[in-house]
């Protein structure tokens, strides 16, 4: 249902599985593409399911059909973990979807939850948004660096400092490890934690995904978060967050359904604006105020 | 302004130049990573310029800062053209702007318009939803592949084919080139036009950017597509189109500029739905009825 995305049929699904969600522990993790975050996700499951976890992995690939990494990665490990009950994988485009990663994420989230995962680990590449999109859903946001990227750690300053609970080099077998170690190190700012409030130290764990090493120490420090979570109040902060954001992004959704109900209605007062935006004879921001105004004289008729 | 993204600023601004706009010709290109867009743009101008036109290139680069090919691409080529009067280029990032790439990409696509140039080259690489909504700006979407990218023609299949008004094989002097040609032209569905009206048949151009070749015949492809589109009415549909768009997702970033307000007013309704979904005694798309509700009100009282 969730991919299929048909809107009436999500409603009822959400408002049937929504009382039933809120115990599952959400791990976002992202990277730049060849990190080997697929890799390590598959090590990471295996850690969680032998201490007694059960573990869904959505992995949602933001990009066009011009890159396949996700489907892949989800290709090894379903092998890996295949017969394995506890064990859920689904990998997810989210390419031509409306509100994008967020949306399907959201969504897919809401019914792994309900099925009652102890821990559901949404991966993404981080390209466009994802990382924040991300960020916003999960309880800990792992990101993942290598060594090797070049200038990685300098371009990955901007959007992913602030979002990132955990740092991992993985790959960390490999020449400049510790230099990136290092460079991650320097970009992070002294924690500013409120007095009376305990603050977050960002760890930087080391692993390499493949043998594995350091995957212990990684879920370690997710499980350190977490309790950091209840202590600092944190978690009531981003439970709020995060339902104001899927009321965010379900009502812009039903707007943006509604305003197409309109494009295809010849009929309609949209048909007018547009003709006259097209003829440069109006504004498309008065347009945009004239049909709002239609929506909202729309939306209180309805009722 | 643009790039500031200043909403009020925005609007004054659009609102001045929109009624200046519709001279320009706008070329869409985009294609997957490594295919040399950038170098094959640069020769793209300068063929253009030789034609005694004058170009704007807008490079607009959705992705996070972990890649930052667009701007190293943009130093290459304002060397080229450094001087030259009639041409103009901008390397934008859309990464975390509201609307994402095709905001940004119209409202800086009405500004270079009403200053008057011939041409703009909207250029970004073929990643999320980046090619369908640079088509939905664009009178003419070229396409650009190269030899050597694997499954590069099945994988672009979903996306890209619909939107290609002409398909670009560069670096054509590469091992494979033919066998890309081959590829696509096997892709392509056999044209449907209705009777009586001219339909247009995808051409497929070899280009080696860096030489360059085939530019002259990309720019001649692009000139007679110009002339179908005027033909076939399909210039008419697109303009209509694009206002269509501008004025849907004016109107979505202004429900979601209220929505946000309300989201910092801890008095507003939205706070009492955030703690009942958060609690899981209310369901997201309830709440999301709610809200629309309270925006509807709103958007009448305050008229």
């Amino acid at each position: 249902v969730v991919e299929a995305n048909d809107a009436d049929r999500l409603r009822e699904l959400i408002g049937a599985l929504h009382p039933k969600t809120g115990r599952a522990r959400v791990v976002g993790l992202t990277g730049p593409p060849g990190v080997g975050k697929s890799t390590l996700v598959n090590s990471l499951v295996g850690e969680l399911c032998a201490r007694g976890r059960t573990v869904a992995v959505l992995a949602v690939d933001p990009s066009s059909p011009f890159t396949g990494g996700a489907l892949l990665g989800d290709r090894i490990r379903m092998q890996a973990h295949s017969g394995n009950p506890g064990v859920f994988i689904r990998s997810m485009a989210s390419r031509g979807r409306l509100g994008g990663l967020s949306a399907v994420t959201a969504q897919a989230l809401t019914v792994v939850d309900a099925a009652g995962f102890d821990d559901v680990i949404v991966e993404t590449v981080g390209v466009g948004q994802s990382e924040v999109e991300i960020a916003t859903l999960a309880d800990t946001t792992v990101v993942v660096l290598a060594p090797g990227l070049g200038d990685g750690v300098q371009a990955a300053k901007a959007g992913v400092l602030e979002v990132a609970d955990v740092f991992v080099v993985n790959k960390a077998d490999q020449p400049g490890a510790g230099k990136t170690v290092a460079e991650l190190r320097g970009t992070l700012a002294p924690s500013t934690g409120s007095a009376g409030i305990e603050s977050w130290v960002v760890p930087i764990i080391r692993t390499v995904g493949v043998r594995p090493t350091g995957v212990a120490e990684l879920a370690d420090a997710i499980d350190t978060h977490e309790r950091h979570l209840d202590v600092s109040g944190d978690r009531m902060r981003r439970v709020r967050a995060r339902a104001l954001h899927a009321i965010r992004e379900i009502s812009l959704d039903q707007v943006r359904r509604t305003i197409e109900r309109f494009e295809d209605d010849s009929d309609s007062a949209l048909g007018e604006l547009a003709d006259g935006v097209a003829a440069r004879v109006l504004d498309p921001y008065v347009a945009a105020d004239k049909l709002i105004e239609a929506l909202g004289m729309g939306a209180s008729s309805e009722r």
